[in-house]
């Protein structure tokens, strides 16, 4: 497989660019002309460290690379533009690997609006995807970063909790899934495989008043922490109040473990935590429940001082795992 | 060695963000307002196929890695922005190697006004650095693309060609050195281990009226073709006035190679080969002298029709191998 051959295939089987891309994939560097602010962020997978060939096709290996780095942008109340992705090819994935793997980037970029507008293909030991998104705003003020939450606000949190967790651990213990509704079984698998970035929520949510915003990458026992640091509060969460994936307390019984801690810090579930002023809490739910029926659901507040609580209904706190024990 | 401590240590070293980013790293994107177009590339080095670690040391890995992509914007005549840094991290790397290698791009960076805006930092098998950088230009047409080269137009060389393929062949075969003044191997050791974007005399040329423009990263035969094919016309070479550098004959004759095949074969010597109007090349070199002292040579011209030859003093053409052969 020559390199030139392969994107030339590739460049071939891709989606019309957006307005603001003068130049796409093919010269020396894609030209655009964004028409205001831009929010960019780059993400990488890495086979064996966060994924296995034999757990997931290779459209869906595509599919989450991508995901996972448009999730930032959702963070950030962006509009998605454009993504340049790296792909590390090892010798036994062929050009058609390839392609299919491409295929799976591809029909996100499309369903979301995203131009791929560069990249670059070489060989490497493991299978290795590196993707580069930039995504659009008026202005850099419109963007929701990390450090504006304020005590007093309200935490609110989209979607469902637990569900790439559960997801996960039926994936790798194929056996737990006869206990489970194959629908509810099949939902939570790909929660873990093909997660969807939630950018029109973080774009609702930008628009009603959020004062900071991050994605559930790490889980939420992590996340919410680098949230609190940033913003210099403290946040407590009611963990009663958390909305746990269907299939969640199933999955994690059949498994032998506590529901809450999956949720809690499991990762991978690309939810978005928002703190916003209590009063727009309505509007902001009303607005996602109008973009694409996403839940929102208030799950804590923002408090003066410092560190995340998660507080059982007996009154006692949760002590999630960090990220560090669990990886 | 923890994702987040390693990446709190190396924000600590990042040199002040420039005036266009308005968020650097530490939240869930960067956030840059650009004022004009923009130029994007991504480039990738992977461990084995690009860069061997008994053969440079870390900060040359990582000055290696902005260098090349750096290059691309040198190619668009783009002034460099901001560079987004993937690193995959073998078990054999520790923080401080991290650090050193991160110091290699940082140097690169502040040398040329990039600003290292953010990144990503995961586990691999094999030390892999994907950097994404973005320049920025005025308006679209500012930049030089690889389509605009007419019959008529003269070919034009930055620099000199060869020293990273002859540095490669001195690295590779250390006793062939002991042939060479001490100053001259070492040179051409750097033009392999720390290649220089030519970053001033891309802006020098698309300002002085390149009307096509590629930077040599393949080596001068098969970028030339990249060029001839999306411009729609051939290119004619004269192989004695291509500019050697100095050492290379010594070095081939050493290693029992001829000279011209490693100047035209040989990649990663990041020179520039623009088109231009025959009436131009004397403001262009003028221009690239003021810059920063880059010679600039006319090596052939743009002709109707397809494919690029390189003629010989005795009229006779070069058959240069290919990319694909070399590698």
């Amino acid at each position: 497989m020559g390199e030139f051959e392969l994107l030339a295939r590739v460049r071939e089987r891709l989606p019309e660019p957006g307005t603001q891309v003068w130049l796409g994939s093919g010269d020396d560097a894609a030209v655009t002309v964004p028409e205001g602010a831009t929010a960019t962020s780059v993400d990488a997978l890495v086979e064996g460290v966060h994924f296995r060939r034999d757990r997931a096709s290779l459209a869906q290996i595509g599919h989450k690379a991508l995901a996972a780095a448009l999730s930032d942008l959702a963070a950030m109340g962006a509009e998605p533009g454009e993504a340049y992705v790296v792909l590390g090819v090892p010798k036994d994935l062929d050009e058609d690997g390839c392609i299919e793997l491409l295929d799976g980037i591809g029909s996100l970029a499309t369903a979301t609006g995203t131009t791929l507008a560069g990249g670059d293909i070489t060989r490497s030991a493991e299978l290795i995807l590196a993707v580069t998104v930039v995504g659009h705003g008026p202005i850099s003020e419109a963007f929701i970063t990390r450090d504006g939450a304020r005590p007093g606000d309200a935490l609110v949190l989209t979607g469902e909790l637990g569900g790439a967790a559960a997801g996960h651990l039926l994936l790798e213990r194929p056996g737990l899934a006869d206990g489970l509704p194959e629908a509810v079984a099949g939902a939570l698998c790909r929660r873990q495989l093909t997660p969807h970035p939630r950018l029109r929520a973080g774009r609702a949510l930008a628009a009603t008043g959020a004062t900071a915003m991050i994605d559930l990458s790490d889980g939420l026992g992590g996340d919410a922490r680098h949230l609190a640091e940033r913003s210099s509060v403290g946040l407590r969460i009611d963990a009663s109040a958390l909305p746990l994936a269907d299939g969640l307390a199933e999955t994690a019984e059949l498994a032998g473990c506590d529901p809450l801690a999956l949720a809690v810090t499991g990762g991978e579930d690309y939810e978005l935590l928002a703190a916003l002023p209590p009063a727009q809490i309505e509007k902001a739910a009303q607005a996602l429940r109008d973009a694409d029926g996403t839940r929102l659901t208030a799950i804590g507040e923002v408090v003066a001082g410092s560190g995340v609580e998660i507080r059982l209904p007996g009154g006692e706190l949760l002590e999630p795992l960090g990220f560090d024990q669990l990886a």
